[in-house]
């Protein structure tokens, strides 16, 4: 992109992606678990289905789908506190997994799904920027891969999911625009803008500040521009997973 | 606005804000204290000035400004449970006075307020949608009056204020695009958006949910723009406001 | 009275009330809504009616009256903490709003009310002395309006009010038998009483303390008589605010 | 006392206070240590000295008295949860400990006493009613204890004590005016009042609530002549008790 | 035992230990309540019967017995805050009374004891060392004098005691092997370890630490063996305990 | 292992423990981080150097060894919910991470180490038994490369190592004693015994419960057997493991 006049690390353009790494049956127990490593940002993510819904959909032959965030404490440069030493969640947990939750909702069909709950656990072993939307990213490949074992296992019969979500960070860094920010421009960014879109081409939710600046509309439309263009390349990704992974267990998975 | 099938309350215009109350000076003992009506939505933002910042700013010759947002247990339909009696603050609680702070520290110049804390305090005592976007406009004007104290009283001698900001909503309700929705309209969006203005024309912040729907680009523009309109007639009312607010009690406004 | 050797605000005699102004129906959503104003000190109480009671009455026909109070941060000359910020209610808190319930469950037949539950709140958004005392005065209010409108709503058909319930507070201040005092006398009191008198003439409760002194029966007997004196005229207030209310949306009120 | 129409366990008359024992000494640590003994009420008092101060009395050169208070689980007929299981104490709890505090502070000349602070704990082993005044009435054995190990020692040169304080409840059951109350009547009391005084022969503290009933000025009376009659009672077995304690281990007691 | 170099408060041997007294029915209010004295150290252990199992027992006909521990804040040299205003137990605290549980569990048959559960509260009132084995031992008698009380008011028609459980502190302290450490040997030995001990001879918990040092096997051969010694005299004086105790109040005991 | 009627996974023998693999550098920001799979129970483990140390040891020249641990919900056959959710760790947790600091710092002269903290998180991300054995022993390992990159960048200049801590399980299982129990030997263990050993060849820390059975001293020994074996496998594994580490960053890792 035109005049940025500093350097990414490993020469990466300013609506270029990091590398992204999906691994599947991460871990053994969850119904689905998915390590995605986004550069060096790495975050487990699970799906742990329960016929159990919140007290306000009882009866209502509606599922739900919600999400946890956590960070272990030393995922980042310097050690944080465990936020159970604190007695609760920081507003940046609770803002974050309300995000992730909102936004898988929207790839799922709950009518569809029936009297069901999926948790989507994320917990980020290794912190480098874009922690929520890796989660989000992450997150919608532990949901798909445990309601494929659902239908394999003809625990549901009908598909509920609806389309891929996937979630990118684009910002405003010493005047350039660029897409998928690392800490150390995260960090030093005038303009933060988290975008969530659906496989429709359409947003699920844009969440854009101005840290340090306003922005005007037209440094909003060249971030939303390379967001969507990043996006795209994480549908693929995931949709490459999913289609790869082996659905063992099937008899074991789903012990309600 | 064309294709709007459904009428608003008091026959409003799909682009057209509700009728808008500032009343200053409304309780004695803030720096500045403001009730804000918009429509039936009624919330006491107070401004305290103190001359302790947090840690981590001290010694760094500079301000803060921060915010905490809460609602009278009846200020809605139903009774809401007070938050001190499950021992913390909700998600939504906090998201929203980290929002609050966050628009409000863009009016202010940290470095020309010096040491000196600023908070803001947002108490809904009716709600009726915008409660959130009612706090930032109406929290605006608390501190305005508030820094207007402080210099009539030279206990700064440089303005620290930037600009005004102010914020209003927006969404999709029943396929129409609507500015300022009250809470029988946001009850049934489809997307709801927060958009957070500068007075210089720009972004301080947006926050796009497609709550039922996902939300394309050119609905996107069009919230945009009734939303830009809806918040210019904001300034007006917040100049107004503190222009003919008195400034009593100069000699005891700050107790520090 | 004799002996007063200094001057209080508003050339106020050592037994005259401030001026009392009751607003009723000041929030458009509760069953009852009052603002009280004593002097300078200002209180919102609503009540609010349910058709859940308390595990321990559990059918046994019988109703409750429960309370909550607060303090808005910057009600007082400077901001107190949010309580939901500590985690918990402070002990003050605690006491207040206990003395509140009780005092509000003599004003009623709890049989007669039937397995409803009636919760006052009442927030303080301007405190100068007494907050406690208004709080049952206007509490009383907002009790009586919602339970008028439940009877012209027909919910419950026979009344179960009993007789009014209001508060005073007496003390001794320098040396002075006073009435009602603001938070100027109260801070220096000597003496500090505040009491809950039944339209039957009787006590509900007597809570008097020497703050810096002990008092004796002669001291006791004269803030008993000023303060008896204090709380007809309350009842009066009350009376006329209660008559002159309108009691509309009968249709809505009763959500539960 | 004429007129009463039921009898009281071991014949006690309507004016009569229960046997009380107070030993002090009972435990080896605490600069004072009392057990007493009202009847089949237990409570263990002790009192510990201590040379820091509550903040807002730093540098004020001024002593600082505070109590708290709890209950064993099983010291009643059945268990009750430990507080701490509940994250915080009760309404009930916080309100005795304020009352215990209170009226303790007002036996000590704090400047007197110098920047010290003593903590008097009130543990309830066995409740039988009247836990509160118990609790009072032994605290100043333990308080006096400490303070008199503080002189024979020589950490402080002036004695702090100005005189006794101790409490007794009166009521009125089954028409009845009642002294020093066992659980059995205090659960049926129509009127339940708590009385504090100074040896001075003021009063501290009055609490009086009806509880099932409101209470006139003449049954007013009555409660207070019998209360006085039964707290001159306790001043004498305090100092006897008091008197014939032996202040071991001066020494060591000032750990501080 | 030979190779102490220093001497033991009051001439006790290495493998002897303190004075043991176990008062029952010290309160009133409990199905089984003692006061066990070892040394200087004072625990009341109180049973408490209900018919309530924890959630993972339900209709499964088996019985539960846990314990809670908690110190009076002085029951120490230096007063210890109260749990409840840290808002939560200790991990200390916690160890303990999971420690306390798991043994007094092993004493039971809990499928004979059927579903009931047993609570018991271990409140130590002065400390002097080995408060945890105190508990278990003390504990045990409590337990057992409930369900002796149980059995001779035909609450239950079996007994479900399978066979004593008691336990003892052994260490090494300045190179010598000692049982029932004091505090002043506890806060400077090198090893400490809990023995718990049934009956048949056999162990139920072993917990050894070496606080300042490593330990051999050889040294583990020699703590085992004198705390087995110890162990055996604690289960005669439980046994004289429980034989000795009047079974008083059977009909009032279980009002469940 | 002689008698052993049943047959474990991976025909493993009673006395032989898991395939162990120790991953160094598993993550990038921590001074030590090491992933440990024992089996199927993998923990990741970081040690975080500062130099604050805790309040009791300001001033002493002394450092400070301690733990945290934790498990994503997820890693286990069924979700737990995060102990944040609950406000407080649970009592297991606590006990836990209390054992995995008193074992480290026996492995570390902590007057050598000087006025500087080492905190352990041990976060298990999948569990299969043993997961505080397998949190010690790979514990150790982040903790000895934290002190090789402060000795290698000469933060310090001595080695504060003293010796490997290492620990495995060893239990009683249908009557066989085995070594290393996986979480399906676990769950039906008679007996449960963790050791913590020092490479001096004594023990460090022996916690043994029987859950479902009393053991005898001859139960005792073979498990102790079987266990010193198992855990001089483990000091071959840990030495391996921390030779072969690279110490990168040398320059970065103290950001003290």
């Amino acid at each position: 992109m035109a005049g940025m006049i500093w350097e990414r690390n490993n020469n990466r353009a300013s609506d270029e992606i990091r590398d992204i790494k999906i691994t599947t049956n991460y871990t053994m127990h969850a119904e689905g678990s998915v390590l995605i490593e986004c550069g060096n940002t790495k975050v487990i993510c699970t799906a742990t289905v329960s016929d159990k819904v919140p007290h306000f959909l009882k009866g209502q032959n509606s599922g739900w789908i919600t999400a946890e965030y956590s960070m272990l404490p030393r995922a980042t440069g310097s050690r944080n506190q465990r936020e159970v030493s604190k007695g609760k969640q920081s507003g940046r947990t609770m803002e974050i997994q309300r995000l992730i939750g909102r936004a898988l909702r929207t790839a799922v069909d709950l009518k569809v799904l029936g009297e069901k709950s999926i948790t989507i656990d994320c917990d980020v072993i290794q912190a480098d920027g874009g922690t929520r939307t890796a989660s989000i990213t992450g997150g919608y490949v532990a949901l798909a891969i445990a309601i494929n074992r659902l239908l394999k296992s003809k625990f549901i019969s009908e598909n509920p999911l609806i389309g891929n979500v996937a979630a990118i960070s684009v910002g405003v860094v010493k005047a350039a625009t660029v897409l998928d920010l690392e800490y150390e421009e995260d960090s030093i960014a005038d303009v933060d803008m988290n975008l969530v879109m659906h496989k429709n081409g359409e947003f699920v939710e844009i969440q854009g500040t101005g840290e340090n600046d306003t922005f005007s509309r037209n440094e909003l439309n060249k971030m939303l521009e390379i967001g969507e263009k990043g996006i795209r390349k994480l549908f693929e990704l995931q949709d490459k997973a999913i289609e790869t992974t082996e659905l063992h267990n099937i008899e074991k998975l789903y012990s309600l």
